[in-house]
């Protein structure tokens, strides 16, 4: 009994990485619709968040079932609650990356981001998509550490969040007042995904060495 | 004892009651602090918002604590980890508030919103604001009709959210580049605000009826 039990917690974990593979996958994929102007890509992208927001309620349902059944003693409580509160991060992660992706199809055939601004947007997709493929490797190896180092590519975004408004700012060039509505936006979502990812990080943090998690 | 402990289960209500009325505030003055270009009012939203997060970091100790102490049945689990979830709802919302005293602040003693939009933030500031007392009294009675109505009202800030952008594109007013990315940020904090108002009114929907909670 106590053995499933065990086996249970650690399928939670794995559900978490996976969540956490599939959410990167789709800032990667969302950041190219959005470069390349690809229907199909975003499309796909999409869809996709289905399939994340179906691991999120699935994995609800059964960390809720493991507690309810099990009576977790305090420390695997403390896992069962933080799981909870990853997988909201990282559903809502995929939930970004739709939303990029569906900027992308209510501009096609046009491309949202100016000239200007491609490589910016570029590398905020880049960085966002390798926080969470680190976030997936934290959760698996419980690398606190590496958990810590994530703060410092966090404030990368930051940078290039700030960079964005730079530019569509800058008297050179004169941007369309819709192309600063959605380059704030996407902006503003690529940041919101890498907080989201840094959330995670930080709550692993705390689940291991019980230090506070900042509330983020 | 187990008196004690429904106490405690009560106080937790209590504590979101409390955080839903402080956000709601929070809402009205920094929607004020905004339209009259008033920094007293914004630094005040800013500064307050410590204390809704203290509430929050409290909520989560005490409640952890409950669950770890008590063993609680499946159906005082539910309440426990939905009431996490609300706490984290009601942290955001105040986190938005702040975040739109701080547009505020940025641009005093300019007013960051131009004439011809002040009446649609201002029925954003009031709707989001509204949306967070009837959240504090549903949760106060546990009222799930009232809980499920306050979809409409989100379909309206949604409704506001949009006309915003029409404004901004509107030919006849040339909006400047600075005044797009602030109202475009700003009509997205609202946005959310009321979104995370709707969520909270959900989960309360699937406390009390079971139904599922459509994971916002």
């Amino acid at each position: 009994m106590r053995d499933a039990y065990h086996e249970q917690l650690e399928s939670v974990g794995h559900t978490l990485v996976e969540m956490a593979e599939l959410v990167g996958q789709a800032l990667s994929r969302a950041t190219r619709a959005l470069l390349e102007a690809d229907l199909p890509t975003a499309e796909a992208v999409i869809s996709a968040d289905d399939a994340v927001d179906a691991l999120h309620r699935e994995l609800d349902v059964r960390t809720l079932d493991l507690m309810a059944r099990q009576q977790p003693v305090a420390s695997d409580l403390r896992i069962l609650v933080t799981s909870l509160r990853m997988s909201a991060d990282l559903e809502r992660m995929g939930d970004l990356a739709r939303h990029i992706a569906k900027v992308s199809r209510m501009r096609y055939p046009q491309c949202a981001i100016p000239e200007e601004l491609r490589e910016t947007i570029a590398q905020m997709g880049e960085i966002g998509a390798e926080l969470a493929r680190k976030v997936g490797r934290i959760l698996e190896d419980k690398d606190v550490d590496a958990a810590r180092t994530l703060e410092a590519q966090d404030d990368a975004v930051d940078r290039l969040h700030r960079a964005v408004f730079t530019e569509l700012l800058s008297p050179e060039n004169p941007y369309a007042i819709e192309t600063a509505i959605d380059v704030t936006l996407l902006s503003r979502y690529y940041e919101r995904f890498a907080d989201h990812a840094v959330s995670v990080a930080h709550r692993l943090v705390f689940l291991v060495t019980g230090e506070q998690d900042g509330q983020r």
